[in-house]
């Protein structure tokens, strides 16, 4: 079923927009190509709204914001918005510093986003306020567990119904949300947390994928979350006895260089709630 | 014919200065390193004459130009120029956006060149003018094709006299002129483009060349271009089955590690016209 | 004995603040998560300080300094050093530009490091002034070599007292120094001279073990800079007949996700003076 949301991002090639940080700028580039999207990172104000236009989706990743690229994100969500172009925001340490979570709490009032994606801290952070100080709801561990599930599930789609998005919190379970169904997806390996930007290149792809599918949000954001962790088993069963994580990364793109619809949709483990 | 550019590369180590993307940074250091220069990255303009003056090169690339690193451009191409050191403009995204359209035809008006390298698209945008909207000449294709080719070369010839500069269009077909012989250049493979970077790559390599071969200007060039082409060959060539785009950059710059000039003399594929 | 430096690392997994160059940031962040760190990246001034505050170690780096962001250097290494984490200092490119040594020197008066990680020209910068124009000791080869070595140890050491610091000088051969005593370390290979940013990565791994080794500074830097150089040697030893430096760099990081204690204490070629 996941088959045609990539199926149609190989067809379209679709230009995404980034606006992502320095760090893990190039593993979002090359796994955008290897997908069969095309990347363009862009950071600087006066152009941001220039490019967003000529993209067919906006990837918007905090994590290495400052006060030059902060506009930029705002004049670029706004356009794309405008232009009905999907934007994801990838909410990195909000709650690390009251620079992220101001910047992706401000982002949110302004800029309807189509995809929020983080991890579990992430997203309780942009949920239920500015953490211990504003009495965050604590019984909601941060991590998605078997035993969790059922709440994390109930508050995910609370969630994206406030926000009118479609929310993914990933980790050892993924969850994906659009307020009335949830995928539960089990793809993807522990050592991916070892690779630095696997959640930033997760929200680069998820931007290609909604670019391509743009009237099914929903299932186009579990597809690439699918076809991440996908790529990512399929790296580490290839690993050799000395490979480790830097060998792991080429794995992980290499693999969705090769992904086919057959596989993503053989290969998903999920089910909706 | 063009060993002695690479070997003159291999035996000088010549430090490049680099103010580049932040996407690509990296690959374009590990390159540099490869062919046996040496990488020096530095974008602010507090600094950029003095590091200039230390290198035998300067490659400039607007990639992710921004408010602050666009002086630094000026700066060092002003300085580098004084020094008479060799300059190149790699124009990334001129035409997708203003600022970046701006920034290159005034660094062009503003920093005399040795080469300009880009792709099709770019080099026709700084040329022509600013697309459509000032009645660019569309007869001219924007990629290179054996049906195109005469036509592209004396585009290629009549702009490289215009200004002054060696014109590198890189694509499926390089061409390289100084306006009065141009290189047809046949390396290369298809599969080089599902690479982010590898345009900056191949202008941080040609500035490496450069300051290699002062008095060479159109054969350097020519030599990078071949050189890089072949690097892109052998990494395809030792791509296993599960091998995509990310082993692909490894396994290219593995090769201009261990390229030789013999090598560079027998794979290169190139008429002179 | 330098195993339990390493197993504390494993078993601590340290938070570790990165303020450093765009160039190797991603290199930095896997080889943080090869050893059991946990890498970030922030160099805003506007969330310097709460990102240090939650870190256990901070690494500052000026490889790309700018404006920006060496006011976040100042603001996050005073914080730091207040809060008894330890720092370290990479003075990339001292010597190179005013801007570079200006920065680091102040950067020296303001924060009181616990590392100086450099090659042995910026240590040199940093211990001898300003290089000609004041009268720097030329005696000093820059190199350490099996000749100069002892005169290389005397330096290390008196700059370690003077500056109250380790001073960590990497080379062929290494320096390490607290001023009383000086590990000599014989370990790395010349080829990874041939990858960009290995001295970025020392001192990010050094700041992770210091923060797994708040008492014990000295051996926990030895400790990191005989990790570093076993991987580098376990990675050329890795290599295959077609792989150059890009294939090492991986192979590098590689070996330090697999590093254990034992392998630590068992190829460790050092002694102390």
């Amino acid at each position: 079923m996941l088959q045609e949301y990539l199926d149609n991002v190989r067809a379209a090639g679709p230009l995404v927009h980034n606006i992502t940080n320095y760090v893990t700028a190039n593993d979002c580039a090359n796994l955008l190509l290897a997908i069969g999207a095309s990347p363009i990172m862009a950071d600087d104000g006066e152009e941001a709204e220039e490019i967003t236009t000529l993209c067919a989706a906006l990837n918007i990743n905090i994590g290495t914001l400052n006060a030059r690229t902060i506009p930029a994100m705002f004049a670029a969500g706004k356009k794309a918005v405008h232009l009905r172009h999907p934007v994801v925001l990838d909410p990195v340490g909000a709650g690390a510093s009251t620079l992220r979570t101001e910047t992706a709490r401000s982002l949110m009032e302004e800029v309807r986003f189509t995809v929020l994606r983080g991890n579990s801290s992430e997203i309780k952070m942009l949920a239920l306020g500015s953490g211990g100080t504003q009495g965050v709801d604590a019984s909601l561990a941060d991590a998605v567990t078997e035993e969790t599930l059922a709440e994390a599930v109930s508050f995910t789609a609370d969630f994206a119904r406030r926000c009118e998005a479609v929310v993914a919190i990933t980790g050892a379970i993924d969850l994906v949300s659009d307020g009335e169904r949830t995928f539960v997806i089990r793809n993807g390996h522990p050592l991916m947390s070892r690779i630095t930007g696997t959640g930033c290149m997760l929200s680069a792809l998820t931007a290609a994928f909604l670019a391509a599918n743009p009237l099914a949000p929903l299932e186009a954001t579990a597809a690439a979350v699918c076809a991440m962790g996908i790529c990512g088993e399929q790296g580490v069963a290839r690993m050799g006895a000395q490979d480790g994580n830097a060998s792991l990364r080429s794995y992980l793109i290499d693999a969705a260089f090769h992904l086919t619809g057959e596989t993503l949709d053989r290969e998903a483990r999920y089910e909706v709630r």
